[in-house]
């Protein structure tokens, strides 16, 4: 099933990412489609080139730290899918999209944006959110 | 061209944004596929009605920030797409991805994700972002 592929596809980007194994990383990426990536507070890096070299500064530095993704929910349109799930370092928690394409019979990520949660954010079951929550949009 | 259509829904999203039409925002996105949300801080939203509600509550309240996006670049891969730009509110620039999806040939939005950027932030021409910034990854 497309689904529980994409989410083995996400799961191995964490998996590259918490064990720093710069190699896997390079394998969860795509090949042939163009691909971007958002570290958190970064502007946009683009290029696979970039992407990989960004990969291994962060795989490669003294921060990187442990991760681990939670509530991953995949949603597939076709040969192409995004998932949204929520990443658990120590002391923060990020929300990150992460956009994935069918590849030789192969989901691989085409795109990886990660950004932080304010404390007191709305929840995913709340119908409403607060407009007057600060928050800018 | 698939590339143009996708910058030009990107535009239409980004119009309805900044009049404040809600009508307009409803056009935007895609009525079948499945649709979420991300907003500058916010746990996801999950679900076309909860992501319109979203945007009523932000559209019409009295904190909707003008809103301008500049940079877009879109990326198309078969009946999905996904665009990186950046969002301009005064004091503030904004990084998104929006993807999208064909539906009855016509492109719609299925996700938006924007956070900010922080001061300082690698730029997209670098080769190797610098790990040591303290950015998280």
């Amino acid at each position: 099933m497309a689904q529980e592929a994409v989410l083995f596809a996400n799961e191995a980007f964490y998996r590259a990412f918490a064990e720093r194994d710069i190699a896997a990383m390079e394998q969860v990426w795509a090949q042939a489609a163009p691909v971007a990536c958002i570290h958190p507070g970064w502007s946009p890096v683009v290029g696979r080139e970039r992407v990989l070299a960004s990969w291994r500064a962060i795989l490669g530095g003294p921060g990187a730290p442990p991760i681990t993704c939670v509530d991953a929910a995949a949603h597939v349109l076709g040969d192409a899918a995004f998932v949204i799930c929520i990443e658990r370092i120590p002391a923060v928690e990020l929300v990150a999209t992460n956009c994935f394409v069918r590849e030789d019979d192969t989901w691989r990520m085409v795109h990886h944006h990660a950004s932080g949660m304010a404390r007191g954010a709305p929840e995913p079951e709340q119908d409403e959110p607060d407009s007057g929550s600060g928050l800018l949009h």
